[in-house]
C-alpha cells in the first residue's frame, strides 16, 4: 500500500517504513498508509527560515497577493482531483463544495485584501504617525514586519482542503513560509493538495513543506521567531500550549478549538414566520453538512418554551428526510464520518448526552444506508436530543457528529446565560425577525463568541449561514474555544508579524516606512510631482503654490454658485456670534477647491484621475482677505502589479499668510508608471 | 510593625498573622509586614465581575475617559505622598519622577485616547461594515465588547505605581475591573496609590482591587472571561502562563518579562560628533537611573571595534562622576537596589557576565556611598563589563542592576545578529547621524523587538529616551520578553474587549453598533436633520436634496474660478483620450460643493461647523448634462462629555441621474446638545 509522501527541503519524502494505515471512510477499505518517519523536523524548520522566508520577503505584499490569485486560478482548474479524494472522507459533493471551493475563496479573498488593504511595499506601516514632542523632531509609529521563522500549521481531519489553505494564506500573504501538518485520518487529501500546490512552480521554494503522520519533535526546535496554529480539539490544544520550547520562547500559539455552538430562536419566531422555517432549516443543514463534523456545527438549539413542541416536530420531520450513505450516490444528503474511530468517538459523547435527555430522532447504533455498507463505512444518523437546559452535558460534550440537543428557554436572560454555559464558544446564532430582541441577545452573547449571525427574512437570501467562517471575519472564539484568532482579513496576517514601535526624527522614520511624513525633508522641488510618471517620482517630491488671496467676493460668489449660503458664509452677524467662526468664514469646500486650482498642473501627463481625498480636517477658519498657500508632497506610492498605473497618496496641508495650518488631507491620484 | 492591608470586597482587609518583612532599602529598617492571609481570592473575583464589572459597563469609553482624567489630577495633587514612600525603595527623586508622574502620564494619555478615538458608547464597532453579499441585504462587522471578568495584574517591584498604572488605565478605559498585585518588595508604595485611588470616591466601586501579599490560589478561580497582565522575570511567567486554569480556559495572559535590550552606536559617529556623545550619555543615563533596575535597561552596547576604546574611556569619565547613596540626598545620583536580596541576585548575575567579560567600571563587592550604609543599604556601584560578542553570557544573562556590557562590531549585519542573539527584547536604540544606516538596522532588528528608538542630533533634544515606554506605542516584546503587548494607544484597550463579528441584515447591524450603515432603514426624513440638536437627533435621520444638472457652464466656470484647470475639465480631446473618463468631466471638488449646496440648512441652527470630511470616493465620472442627488444620513452621533456639543459624522451618498454612485464620503460636523 502507498505510503502517503511529506514535502520538505524542496523535495517528496516517502518514508522507509510500514507505517500506519488510512481507511476509506465509506468502505472501510486501506487506502494509504502514513508515517512521518525519516523526516528531519529541525532540518525543515530551518529550511523555511533560511530558503522560504528570505524568497518570501525579497516579495511585496502585493507581489505575494498576485502569487496567491494565480495559485487560486490553478487550484480552481485541479479541483475535480480533490473532489474525488475527499469522497472517501465520507463528504457528500455538497460538503467537497464547502472545503475544496471555499479553501480555494479564501486564497481568492486574501490576494483582493492584500491589494486593496496592504501597501505594496516589504513594510506594513500600522497606525498613524504619533507626535511624541511638541517639536515635531520626534515622533513615533508601528511598524509590521515579517516574523523570521515558520507559521507551523496543525490542522484537523474535517476540513483536509479549506483548513490548510485558510491557515496558509495570511502566512503566506504575510511573507511567512509554512509547514503544513494535516491530521492523519484525512491526510491523503492535504498530501494531493500540496502535491498540486507545489506542482504549480509558482510559489518560493520553501514557502511551503508538508509533514504527513506524526510531528514527532517538531515543536521542540521552535524559536521566538516561528508560530503555531491549531485546530483541533481542546486536549490537544491544552498539551501543545505548555510545550516546554513553545513556552520558553513566548512562541506565539493560535488554537482554535473545541465549540458547543449555539443557536437560538427569537419569542417572535412561531410557526408560519419566516424565521420559524429559517431556524428549523439551518438546523437540520448544520446537522448534516459534513455528516456535523464541523467546530461551528449547532450543538446547542435553544427555543422559546411554548415553541418546542412545534420546533421539535419541524425538525424531527426534516431529518427524517435526511438520505445517509455512500456519498457518491447523488440521491445520498449525508455522507460519513470521516472513520471508525471518529463514530466510535461521538458514540461515547453520546452516552453522555443521552444521559441528560432524550433522543427524539435518530439512532446511536444504527442507521438505514444508501449504496453502502453501514458497519464497514463510518456511518451514523442524525440525532437530535431534547434537554433541560440546567443539565451540565449538553453545555460540556461535544460529540463532533451529526448531533444537537435541543433545550427551551423562558426569558431572555435566561437564554443568554445558558449560552455562556458553553465557556466560549466559535460561532452562535439568533434566527429572530425582532431586531431589539437580536441586539439584545448579541449584547450577551459576543463577550462569549468570535461570531454572530442574526439570520432573519431580510438577510436569508445572501445569508452563508451559521456554520461557514469567511475570510474577512474573525474565525475563534475565547475559553473552551482556545482563544485564538484565525482570517478576520488583514487581521490574520498581523498574526505573522512582529509589531515594532519605531521612534525617531520624521526623516529616519520616512526611511523606514518607506512613506513621507509630516516633518521629513522633501526630495525635489524642481520639477512640478505632477509631471513625474511612477518611474521618476519619489515619496518626498513636493510643490508648494500660491498664495492667493480669499477675498469677500469669492465667498459671496461661491455660496450663490454652489448654494451653500450657510450663514457662517453669509450672515455677518450670524456668523460673529458663532463660537468657531467669530466672523464669516470661507467655505471648507472653498478652500479646498481653490488649493487645487493652485497645485494643479493642466496639461496632460501622468497623473490620470483624482479618485478620493481622505482624512480632511479644517483647522483653523479662513477669514475674507486671508491668503492661502498649499504645499503637496508625495506621501506613498503604490504601483499595481497588474497595470500600467498605480495609487499616490498627496499630503495636502493648506497654510494661511501667517503659516497656520488650516486644512490638512490626503490626496489620493492615479498615477501612470510611464510617460 | 504595621501590616500592609488588601482592598477586597469593597473593604480595607487587614491579614490577621505575623507578615513577612519588608525593609528600607536604604537604611535596612523593617517598614512593614506583608501578608494576604485572610483574603477570599475567589471572592475578590467575584466580586470584581459582580459589582466593578456591571458599573463600568454602565459607563461610555468617554464617561470612563473623564473619570482617568479626573483621577490623574487628584493623584497629581496628591503626589507628595508617593514621592516620600518612594525614596525608601532607593529611589532617587528623578526615579521618582518616572514612575510617579510617568504612571499619572498614562492616565493623561488613555483619557485623551479614549475621548479622541473611542466612540462615546459601550460598544466598540472596529473596522469597516464587510459586505457579505450583492444584494447589500448581508453584511458583517467587528465589534469589541468589555469582557466580563477581571483584569489581574500582577506587578514588577521596580515601578510600584507606573506598573500598577499602566496597566490599570487601558483596563478601565475598556470597562474591565482590576485586581492589582504588586510585588512585596515595594508594595506599601503601591499600597498607599490605592489608598489615594479609593480615597477620591471617583471610581465605581469594584473597579479596582488591591492583594497586598502572596496571590495565594487566585489563578484557580480564573474563567475564560478574565485576564493576567504579568511583569516580572521569565521564569515567573513561564509558570504562571502553563498554570493549570490559565491553560483550561485559555485565559488571556500577557507577560512582560526578561530583556538584555541593546543600544547599537553607528560606525559614523565617532568622537566629536553629537551621536557619539548622545550615546555615552544615554548609556549612562540607562544604567543608573532606578539604579539599572529597568526592564527597558540598555544591557549590550554595540559599539564598531574602531570606536570600543573611545566609547569605553567616555563611558567611564561619565561613569566615575555618579555619587552613589541616600536618594533622599540631592547631590546622590544614583540611589540604592530595591533590597539586599535584588542586590544578591544582581551579585550572582554579574559573576556569570565577568566570567564572560571584563569589569571597566565599578565593582560588585563595594562601593562609596553618599550619607547611608554601603552595607545595610542595598548599594551597588555601576559595572560596566567589555566583552567579545561571541560569549553566550552577555546575551543571556540579565543582571537587573546598574549593569551593562560593552561589545564591539565589525559590520551591519554582525550587529543585526548579535542583537538578534537576546532572542527577544522590549527596546534597542541606534545612535547614529546616518539614517540608511538606522533604517537597515531597523528592519534587521524589527523581527526581535516591541520598540526601537533611533536617536539623532535631531531629536535628541525632545527624545524621550532609549528606556521609557509610552503609552502610545506598544510596550512588550517577543520571546524571551514575554511575547506580550501593553500601552499602545486603543490597543491596549482592545486587549480587555472581546472582537467578535457579527453578520446580519444593515438593519441588525446598526441597532447592535449604534450606527447607521448603508442599507440600513433612515429614521426620519420629516424634519431637515440640520435643524436637530443632538437631544433630537437619532442614527439614520436623514434628507435627501436635488437633483442639480452639472452643466457644461458650471465645469468651465469653476475651472476658471478655483484655476483648477486640469485637462480632463477643460480640453475635450484630451479628457476623451483619458481612459477613465471618456470625456469632459466635473471635477470633484465641483461634485461635493454642489453637494453640500442641495443637503445645507442656512439659517443659524444646532450645526455649528464642519469641521472635516473622510473616506472620500469619486466612483463614477460626471459629465455635463448629468444631474446629481445627494442623501446626507446620520451614521454616527458623539456627544462630547464636557462641551454642550459633539461630533456627528454623516453618510454623504451623491447619485447620477441613473442612480449611479458618484461620490460617497463621511461629512464630519460639530452639533449642539440643545436648540
Amino acid at each position: 500500500m502507498a505510503l502517503l509522501r511529506s514535502y520538505v527541503r524542496g523535495h517528496w519524502h516517502t518514508p522507509d517504513t510500514e507505517g500506519a494505515p488510512l481507511h476509506d471512510a465509506v468502505t472501510g477499505a486501506e487506502i494509504a498508509r502514513i508515517s512521518s518517519a525519516g523526516v528531519d523536523m529541525a532540518a525543515a524548520l530551518d529550511h523555511g527560515r533560511r530558503v522560504g522566508g528570505p524568497a518570501l520577503r525579497e516579495l511585496t505584499f502585493h507581489q505575494r497577493a498576485a502569487l496567491l490569485k494565480e495559485l487560486a486560478l490553478r487550484l480552481t482548474d485541479a479541483k475535480d482531483e480533490l473532489y474525488a479524494l475527499s469522497t472517501r472522507t465520507g463528504a457528500t459533493r455538497r460538503d467537497s463544495l464547502v472545503d475544496v471551493d471555499g479553501g480555494i475563496g479564501v486564497l481568492f479573498a486574501y490576494s483582493g485584501k492584500g491589494r486593496r488593504e496592504l501597501p505594496n511595499a516589504k513594510v506594513l506601516p500600522e497606525g498613524p504617525v504619533e507626535p511624541l514632542g511638541k517639536g515635531g523632531t520626534f515622533v513615533g509609529r508601528h511598524v509590521a514586519v515579517p516574523l523570521r521563522g515558520v507559521a507551523v500549521q496543525i490542522n484537523a481531519f474535517n476540513f483536509p482542503v479549506w483548513g490548510p489553505l485558510e491557515k496558509f494564506a495570511p502566512a503566506f500573504l504575510a511573507g511567512v513560509p509554512s509547514l503544513v501538518k494535516p491530521a492523519s485520518p484525512t491526510a491523503y487529501v492535504t498530501e494531493k493538495l500540496v502535491e498540486l500546490i507545489i506542482g504549480t512552480g509558482l510559489l518560493p521554494e520553501g514557502s511551503v513543506q508538508l509533514v504527513c503522520g506524526s510531528a514527532g519533535d517538531l515543536l521542540d526546535h521552535l524559536t521566538p521567531q516561528d508560530l503555531v496554529s491549531f485546530t483541533g480539539s481542546a486536549a490537544t490544544a491544552r498539551k501543545l500550549r505548555v510545550h516546554e520550547t513553545v513556552v520558553r520562547h513566548a512562541v506565539r500559539f493560535n488554537a482554535e478549538a473545541d465549540s458547543l455552538n449555539c443557536s437560538i430562536l427569537g419569542p417572535d419566531a412561531g410557526p408560519g414566520t419566516a424565521e420559524f422555517d429559517l431556524f428549523v432549516k439551518q438546523l437540520v443543514n448544520e446537522m448534516t453538512v459534513k455528516a456535523g463534523q464541523k467546530c461551528t456545527a449547532i450543538r446547542r438549539a435553544f427555543v422559546p418554551a411554548a415553541l418546542a413542541d412545534p420546533v421539535t416536530e419541524a425538525v424531527v420531520a426534516r431529518l427524517r428526510k435526511v438520505t445517509v450513505g455512500n456519498p457518491a450516490n447523488p440521491d445520498v444528503r449525508m455522507g460519513s464520518l470521516a472513520g471508525l474511530e471518529q463514530r466510535e468517538e461521538v458514540r461515547r459523547a453520546l452516552k453522555a448526552l443521552t444521559d441528560a435527555g432524550d433522543v427524539v430522532h435518530g439512532d446511536p447504533t444504527r442507521v438505514d444506508v444508501v449504496d453502502a455498507d453501514a458497519e464497514r463505512g463510518a456511518f451514523l444518523s442524525p440525532i437530535l436530543l431534547r434537554a433541560d437546559g440546567d443539565r451540565a452535558e449538553p453545555h460540556e460534550v461535544e460529540a463532533f457528529g451529526p448531533v444537537s440537543t435541543l433545550m427551551p428557554y423562558e426569558t431572555t436572560d435566561e437564554v443568554i446565560d445558558l449560552a455562556a454555559r458553553g465557556l466560549g464558544s466559535l460561532t452562535g446564532s439568533i434566527v429572530t425577525g425582532d431586531a431589539d430582541f437580536a441586539a439584545e441577545v448579541v449584547g450577551g452573547l459576543a463577550p462569549w463568541h468570535g461570531r454572530l449571525l442574526v439570520l432573519d427574512a431580510d438577510d436569508a437570501g445572501e445569508s452563508t449561514g451559521h456554520g461557514s467562517p469567511l475570510p474577512n471575519l474573525v474565525h475563534g472564539g475565547p475559553g473552551r474555544a482556545g482563544g485564538g484568532e484565525e482570517l478576520g482579513g488583514i487581521r490574520a496576517v498581523l498574526h505573522h508579524l512582529q509589531r515594532t514601535a519605531v521612534q525617531g526624527s520624521p526623516k529616519v522614520l520616512a526611511k523606514v516606512t518607506g512613506e513621507w511624513t509630516a516633518g521629513a525633508p522633501v526630495a525635489d522641488t524642481s520639477v512640478h510631482p505632477f509631471r513625474k510618471s511612477l518611474a521618476e517620482l519619489r515619496v518626498g517630491d513636493s510643490v508648494t503654490a500660491g498664495p492667493r488671496v480669499v477675498h469677500q467676493a469669492d465667498v459671496d460668489h461661491f455660496s450663490e454658485f454652489t448654494g451653500d449660503t450657510f450663514y457662517a458664509h453669509t450672515n455677518p452677524e450670524a456668523a460673529a456670534a458663532n463660537e468657531f467662526f467669530g466672523g464669516i468664514v470661507a467655505h471648507g469646500y472653498l478652500i479646498i477647491s481653490l488649493a487645487a486650482g493652485l497645485f494643479v498642473s493642466p496639461e496632460p501627463g501622468p497623473v490620470l484621475a483624482n479618485y478620493g481625498l481622505e482624512n480632511l480636517r479644517f483647522t483653523t477658519p479662513v477669514h475674507p482677505g486671508d491668503s492661502i498657500t498649499v504645499t503637496l508632497t508625495a506621501k506613498q506610492i503604490t504601483p499595481r502589479e497588474n497595470a500600467h498605473y498605480g495609487e499616490v497618496r498627496w499630503d495636502a496641508d493648506v497654510r494661511n499668510q501667517d503659516g497656520v495650518s488650516v486644512a490638512r488631507y490626503d490626496v489620493l491620484t492615479l498615477v501612470a508608471k510611464t510617460l
